[in-house]
């Protein structure tokens, strides 16, 4: 049983997003990234905040890189699209994707790496029951931190 | 000894603050307000996150008014002040002005409503070591609501 | 032929909107307001930012007002309603109820007033053509203001 | 005359910029980049502001990058720092540091790109009269894009 690879939202960008360039502001494409991020985790089978709420751990960021190619202007159709990019047992790296969804046109793409830490901030393993939803290979295989 | 009746802030607008009409987006205004609402309760002998923290108290909204009368640009700095507009023990009121600090206009008007809450949601008395700082009258004085 | 007398968007709240209190923050409802209202007119026949980019007018908010009856959550489901409260040749109401979608509970009720203003911020009439879109009535009928 | 390569800004982390996680969230450091940014080109002798309203020109982000080291919380008071990092006719880099006032801790670092945009979308090189505030040497010296 393969699990999605990708996962897609789409929405409109708000006014409210919007800043006086007449564009969508920078940071909440990060905001975007997030959508999709969760939706990801839906589409493979957890809700995020089931993890937060009955596991008491939280996904942290702790590195995002994004390149602005092309603005998102309000009332624009959007599509943000995440994938898996790496995971091993202590880190999880997501790859994302923003398009127009009338052009296809490629807006933003970026990376976020995520940690878990328990609710007082101390690190934590993925637990073994999220091993399939982050794709990180079952037994041993806790490759290097990069 | 008299607490202070009012307290202000004063700070930039920032680019990220604005939207495509080129001034600052109006629902960031209520964030101006809750700035100056913890600047009150800090002049008034009470961090308002040690409420949180030490109390596990929540203030919640549960209802705001803005009136626009003109609007902050990028860059503008402009001074937000509160005050205590009511309060019994079991709602308190906050008033608002944003003021241009350049030129002393009149920007934005408005207030807030709050009622203690538990973690769970559940409504809770204003704790008696408050009422100082919400200026409660102490020993019976509870009117009706509003 | 009738034009709709309401919209509703229905989208997932985001956790970029949850503040500490781990609810939707209040400021955040403005924006929600917002996208019903964009919603509204797009179902009236207009596309909202036509009429700004097209007959360089904008429809700035002059006051707003928010009852919080219950939190919307991360990841809840919510609908977002605008319907027109009044309108006359100056000053266009709208009013909002924001549901969960899987309840239907109340979460938020609000209204905003608008104005429309040119870019350099005088104040100006609705134009003739957007009459049908604010259901103001056609021929003389400009009613005092509220 | 030399121009400071670094300018600060120091303000206290808002409630509506937390999450449920309890902390600052993290796509609003890039805002808190943006007012170091700011401030930085206020001490070396221009407004922002000014550039955008005299010469029509934008400076539009292309990349942005941020690794967070530690969190802020809610009614911290932060530092948030920036400096040129590299400069040439068609690119502008910036480079922060956001630390906790009160301990100095480094909680997020980061860097962004940007480029000059005309109004309508067009690239454009620096204007001559802004080489001195973005540190461009002034003659020839277009050194390669990165």
């Amino acid at each position: 049983m393969e699990l999605p690879e990708k996962a897609q939202v789409r929405f409109r960008a708000r006014y409210s997003e919007t800043d006086q360039m007449g564009i969508v502001y920078h940071a909440n494409y990060l905001a975007w990234f997030e959508m999709a991020r969760t939706e990801l985790c839906a589409v493979r089978g957890v809700r995020y905040r089931d993890i937060e709420e009955q596991d008491h751990l939280l996904l942290t960021v702790v590195e995002a890189h994004c390149r602005y190619v092309a603005p998102a202007r309000y009332d624009d159709e959007v599509i943000a699209e995440a994938r898996l990019a790496f995971s091993h047992s202590r880190m999880i790296g997501f790859a994302y994707e923003i398009r127009n969804a009338a052009t296809s046109q490629l807006l933003v793409s970026g990376e976020t790496k995520h940690v878990f830490i328990t609710p007082d901030g101390r690190p934590a393993r993925v637990p073994r029951k999220y091993f399939d939803l982050f794709g990180i290979p079952a037994p041993i295989g806790v490759p290097a931190d990069d």
